[in-house]
């Protein structure tokens, strides 16, 4: 009965760790005392076929959880399924054959596209703490990666998730290297590549660190949580679809990846471009404009960089068979007005319905990006062409036909609750700050609460004097709404005004 | 009253997430939803004057904790120290100054000691979540220290921490680089050269990988955690002491990165000696001998190896005042007898107590170890004089007067549960494998149990038939002794046997 001891019945801890699992067992409970475990043991928990690697940690206490039972974390439950009553196997878990391949790499070694797919597999397989995680970013962080690696490393992620195909013809995409503020071209460009008759079936995220990511703002006009078939049938009737890519798992290892880049916030060109067309390429898409905002606030802050990224982006995509266009644009403030994912809907929308206060530099980025899908797939002016689609209607007819498909369109509201904010002295505005307006939104509410944001009401280049309303803070509560005014209060250098000489 | 919205009353999780702090909220805690905070976000909570950075794990159960308190893991109780009823408030954290630095290292910049002695603080005040840790540790291991860097992190990491004072006179220590079992010198060296009138105020850790360190072993015979005063005591009443040093908080820096290192076992010779020299500068002592043993299954590996890590011990130690003699010794197969605290304890004292049947391995590692001590502090032949001190008696009854300062002196018992595994042919003993004995002794129990572990019964070099018994398991529970005798029988590799030519 030696197999017997080291079985408990698994209970649902109902504790969100995120993506790590954890198991939650009592210090007294017989599996830790036969196996010695200790707090952030990694733990092997068997359960009807399925295995688990998580992180212990020791219930001290007589509270919530005695020794009879082990309490899974929300991503240990999700990733056994244990019935009620399933006993759990715990065993020490053997070394992963990643952990080898992850020193090597810390050691200076090149890795081949074999061993990452190992790295990302075994990551996948939750077989890496997140230690080791880090451990595998920081190796790969600054120049650690060779543009073969990263050619290597973004083959081994898109082979890791699933691909789409959308059969014969170009298949177009874009993607933003992030970083700025209501630059929400993606709609109005789905909307004037899928008028002119192209394939564009967009998947897009959620925000992360952001006040808005292009899923959330599409939420707001019409549902994203689309599965591949429903994505599918939008496309085929409409050329274009603009969903969220979360539920799709076109790139998993990226989704796990990044939980451990985003805090570490490592500037690397390799991990960015395999993360990027990684999941272009498994989208199936085979013609991509990237966009790269260049700004002191931006992700990327010099010409320089992003001539570097470029370069490198060009070399990767070669490799694994995307056509690829890259618009270096100006980073250096918000586009449009609203910063939140309804805010930044109703600006999609003044420009697909060309009102006259449309945000004119949103406008005109999402022409230079459309234009260049157009350019990509046979178009001599492309700028031109989209530019007609646009002022004709054909793109807000477009759009509209694809909410419709996606489950039916609605129209974005303003929050209960706004307040200005003022210009604290006479002068001309010369920056905004995109970190800290962001923040602003965030506090204010906003991805969470769809119609909190900043609605901003004066740009780079205005004269404004003492009491003139910068930007109103909208949120859904008075609470929320009073702590983002406190925090903009507080910060002094959101916009900068200097008095002109 | 902005203020009082990120405020919760504090309670008590009983969860031991080791030295991490964790927080656990309510997903619909008015505190989170304010702010923002999802699963792992890094939290600042103040409560009475003290505050500490804590991960979040959102509860999202109706279960054990409802949205209107916030619960504290142990660490981050301990260093809160909150009274009953207190309310803690919440923010999110500044990004620490660390943080920069450790990105200048991943990006492959010299850091010098004041950058060092920033990421120290940093951690200590636990501002650098695990994820920051594992880049840092990830950034210096390999060759990625120089010498001026690990000189720069000793001293940083020794000035972080609380130093002793022994007035005149040499200070002797000493260090094994550990990963041999049962090589337990350290009460014998103390003993013979505490005996000779030198001072040797020694402090040793508990084991955190390994079936017994030397404070588990010590502990069979004689209390070892003292404070400081009881320490000085022992010292200025008979030379030498052996007590743990995990209370004297002597490099908590060490006790943090340890934490991270361990995990990720990256060979990182800056850092290895950054901790060991770092404490026994903190320790006060000026003349230090370093046991190496090198070997397959030992922590170094090999005489090249051996021989790098010395040099570089060597540099460090002069920079920072500390006189070293190096002993590179065998480190193919275990020392003694004994694998566990007691049977440990048993060895030694067979040891000092000059019984025929000694183990003789431990006796000679003692006495070159010991005799390398006296040398640094004047004796032409220490060795011989070691010898003398060990074979009068003197040693054994400064032991046992070391042990009765500390709090008396207690025989080490044996284990109620034991049972031989045996040679499963004739053959030979070629090896013994360091790693797997290991484990057989800490799947019985040790050191927690201090009576478990594994007694050796023949040794490489010698010929078995059969049936013989090769080594026995002792455990404090029958249940312990199936699952390592288990392990044991699966495992063919522990003892190599083969058929002689």
């Amino acid at each position: 009965m030696t197999r017997e001891r080291h079985c408990l019945p698994l209970v649902r801890a109902e504790i969100d760790t995120y993506s790590q699992p954890v198991v939650f067992m009592h210090q007294d409970c017989h599996v830790c005392r036969a196996e010695g475990f200790r707090a952030l043991t990694r733990v092997r928990i068997a359960c009807g076929g399925r295995s688990v690697i998580a992180s212990l940690n020791v219930v001290t206490g007589a509270g919530w959880l005695g020794p009879e039972a082990a309490a899974l974390s929300d991503a240990a439950w999700a990733a056994l399924r244990p019935r009620l009553g399933d006993m759990g196997q715990f065993s020490h878990p053997e070394l992963p054959e990643a952990a080898s391949l992850i020193r090597a790499k810390v050691y200076g070694e090149r890795l081949h596209q074999a061993q990452f797919a190992t790295i990302i597999k075994d990551a996948m397989a939750h077989r890496l703490s997140d230690l080791d995680l880090a451990a595998f970013v920081t190796a790969c962080a600054g120049e650690h990666l060779s543009t073969c690696e990263t050619i290597a490393l973004t083959r081994a992620m898109q082979e890791a998730g699933r691909s789409l195909e959308w059969g014969e013809g170009p298949v177009l995409d874009k993607h933003c290297v992030g970083g700025l503020p209501g630059n929400r071209t993606t709609p109005i460009v789905v909307a004037i590549a899928a008028a002119a008759g192209l394939v564009i079936p967009k998947t897009s995220s959620r925000a992360i660190t952001s006040p808005s990511g292009t899923a959330d703002t599409m939420e707001v006009m019409a549902p994203v949580a689309l599965d591949t078939a429903a994505m599918r049938k939008v496309v085929e009737a409409q050329g274009g679809c603009i969903v969220w890519g979360g539920a799709l798992r076109l790139s998993p290892a990226d989704d796990i990846l990044i939980r451990i880049e985003r805090p570490l916030d490592f500037d690397s060109d390799g991990q960015l471009i395999a993360s990027i067309l990684s999941k272009k390429a498994a989208a199936g898409s085979d013609r991509v404009v990237i966009d790269i905002p260049v700004g002191p606030t931006a992700k990327v802050r010099s010409e320089n960089a992003a001539e570097a990224l470029s370069a490198r982006l060009r070399a990767t995509a070669r490799e694994i068979g995307l056509d690829l266009a890259i618009h270096v644009s100006d980073g250096s403030q918000p586009v449009g007005y609203g910063i939140g994912p309804a805010l930044e809907a109703m600006d999609v929308l003044k420009v697909l319905r060309r009102t006259p206060d449309a945000p004119g530099d949103l406008r005109e980025r999402a022409l230079v990006l459309a234009g260049l899908l157009l350019e990509m797939s046979g178009e001599t002016a492309g700028v031109e062409r989209a530019r007609v689609l646009l002022d004709s209607g054909a793109a807000e007819h477009r759009f509209m036909a694809i909410c419709a498909a996606q489950g039916g369109f609605a129209e974005p509201a303003e929050a209960p609750y706004r307040i200005p904010v003022e210009a604290p002295r006479d002068g001309v505005i010369t920056a905004i700050d995109n970190r800290l307006i962001a923040r602003v939104a965030k506090l204010a509410g906003a991805p969470q609460q769809a119609r909190a944001g900043v609605l901003l009401m004066a740009r780079p280049g205005t004269l404004v004097q003492r009491g003139q309303p910068l930007f109103e803070i909208w949120a859904e509560t008075p609470g929320e709404l009073a702590y983002a005014r406190d925090f903009a209060n507080a910060q002094k250098e959101i916009f900068r005004i200097e008095v002109p000489k």
